[in-house]
């Protein structure tokens, strides 16, 4: 079913109800044993609690995006609220402006920076993320580049963590299909903005004009003596959570680009603190308020990013623990699931399909007896699209009304 | 693939050939345990003749709408004869009309009536279905109906069972998006028609005049001394299923909305009786002059909507026990489903995909050995949409050509 077509249903048939859904996201979820017939992170990992809801639950491995497609967290979050990640796509530069809060207006351009450091004579990048500098220097730095000024335009900088900011444009005839100067590796110099469309020009040349002048005002710093801009980008306009499921929706994350995630499905973003025990602490606080939560754990991904397989095995034992504080507050429907894979075998994200469960009342259990890959790749939910997920959720929720007479 | 791509490859592969398809619907066939880890309605059944057909057969999870979709009769019995449910709708009324073998014509505004109470006084209703009068007593007054005429249209009245009639419509002009006159609850009054576009006011209008009169001439009724209007509609021309298929297809089937549904797909509506004895009476009739019977029990349906799970039970092993007379015809391919899930539990159709067996001498058994929910989970149909149920049955008759050269 397209996406259109889902959201169409979804706008058809949804009703109100009690029941209230938990949607529990550990980031980078799947992964993969270090050894040839070995166990993976999750399988590896001590989890009653888990296995306990994957055994009254209904199980399955979830496809993000596609078959061999590997997820970046933008598609893969975008494909567990539901929205057909190929049809709703979100520039990195947006994603970093809904993280940090940023009220962006329509028609805004939207661009992730990033200090880097430059050597002075060849101008040549010798660290492209300027020794990761504390968010302190970031701040004193970004204060000096709103500084510039261009013809016509407003311009906004904005620090987001370490060595990253934001970069936004409000103007008449801006245009986003722009090329990014990040060229990727070591001992190259920052590359200019290039317009990817004719139209476009004019928005590079005024990009290229803040960039000379960046590098001007950071000349004298160390490290972050440059900047490189990627992923400039305009709101995508989605359709929105409420409007399309019926839900009172809210999200629960450490992490800005996952806050941003949710404001631009139309959720509303919790403030909470920097641990697990912070967003379960949240969660409760919220509990009455909401019908729907995004409760979002990054430290699987990162264990994962790290290649820290024990690191992995340890967070999803952490999350594990504290599920019988959420499942105490009486969830109807409760799925645990991953953006995408992280094995730290591969130290990045992968195109596997991640084990999911559903649990409710009214799921239909299969015969899986432990949350893990292999487990989940004999459930009744086989290897289906990550976006299948919101309608099976409201369904368990009983807030689907029947289609047709 | 899109349902127009696979009536394409229909169109173009069909052949003849002497094996016969056997599509035998359980009305709401899928259920849920009554307690958590228990077992559903078809797995409580004895049954081996449904095993046995498992077991030499290939079995999986249908799913006639989507994840999580509650599919109503229409949508569910489309799904199972090749017909993708969101592309091809059929409106209540004209269901009715086809079911008790009205002879609509192009442009028919076809409408579900009910016969109910109300008030003398306050014209308020109290009760939906006038006490479920007999068919007999509908009869007399849709007769006494029949004398209301209105301006340049014809207007045809059919009694269908106990409270509910058949209204259509037959003119230039006449347009089926209209508002339902049923409030849906005790103690409002029934609504009057309302256009929900505006070409279709006079259509509109020429129903609340019908309303008016029939109010006049029923105010001395009891119980029925009303009527409410429902599921306007008009004939969707749907592609039938002989010229898609090239197949002599016939129903069999007890209750006129299943009559119905098969007339509208193109075919041969088979008379018949009320029992399962008097349907599979039916088949043995006819079995040489059709290629292809859809044979629909309905009291599996019945059973789950009344909560009972006894006698879903016992209905699933009366199906059973006539199975080997079924067999006995020499069908080359059976196909057993249902056209949603209807567990007692929820004493509603559901979203749960529906257990579904195919059987023939070609068809790859898999491992599963009993017909039930979880066994048909690990079955290598798998989770997969009802629509492909009708080119696998025709490949397994061998009535399919090679695709490309």
């Amino acid at each position: 079913m397209t996406s259109d077509a889902t959201f169409a249903l979804m706008r058809e048939l949804h009703q109100t109800g009690p029941g209230k859904i938990l949607l529990l996201v550990m980031d980078g979820l799947g992964g993969l044993p270090l050894e040839p017939g070995g166990l993976t992170e999750l399988e590896t990992a001590h989890t009653p609690n888990l296995d306990r809801l994957a055994a009254e639950g209904i199980c399955g491995l979830a496809e993000p995006v596609g078959p061999g497609i590997t997820p970046g967290s933008g598609p893969g979050h975008l494909a567990l609220f539901g929205y057909d990640p190929l049809r709703y796509t979100i520039g990195r530069g947006i994603l970093e402006a809904c993280g940090i809060g940023f009220p962006l207006e329509p028609g805004d351009i939207a661009l992730r920076g990033n200090f880097c450091t430059v050597d002075p004579q060849t101008g040549a990048i010798t660290d492209r993320r300027a020794g990761r500098i504390p968010t302190e220097v970031n701040a004193r730095l970004t204060a000096k580049l709103r500084k510039i000024q261009l013809p016509d335009v407003q311009v906004f900088v904005e620090p987001v963590k370490e060595y990253r900011f934001v970069l936004v444009l409000r103007g008449e005839g801006l245009r986003p299909e722009l090329s990014e100067t990040d060229p990727q590796r070591l001992g190259a110099a920052p590359l200019p903005v290039e317009p990817l469309v004719p139209e476009a020009q004019r928005t590079a040349d005024l990009l290229n004009q803040w960039l000379a002048e960046a590098r001007r005002l950071l000349a004298d710093e160390h490290p972050a003596n440059m900047v490189t801009l990627r992923g400039a980008a305009r709101d995508p306009g989605l359709p929105k959570m409420g409007e399309v499921y019926g839900l009172r929706a809210a999200a629960i994350a450490t992490y800005p680009m996952y806050r941003g995630l949710a404001r631009l499905v139309g959720m509303d973003v919790l403030p909470t603190g920097e641990t697990l025990e912070d967003e379960v602490a949240t969660l409760k606080a919220h509990w009455e308020a909401y019908d729907f939560f995004y409760f979002h754990v990054k430290k699987t991904d990162s264990a994962g990013e790290d290649g820290d397989f024990t690191r992995k095995v340890r967070v999803i034992e952490e999350v594990d623990a504290l599920l019988p504080e959420m499942l105490a507050l009486g969830p109807q429907v409760v799925i645990v699931t991953g953006d995408h894979s992280t094995p730290a075998l591969l130290r990045s994200h992968s195109w596997h399909p991640v084990p999911t469960l559903l649990w409710s009342r009214h799921c239909r259990a299969d015969g899986v007896r432990q949350f893990g890959e292999t487990a989940c790749a004999g459930g009744a939910l086989g290897r289906f699209p990550s976006k299948d997920l919101m309608p099976l959720a409201l369904a368990n929720a009983l807030r689907l009304n029947k289609f047709g007479a």
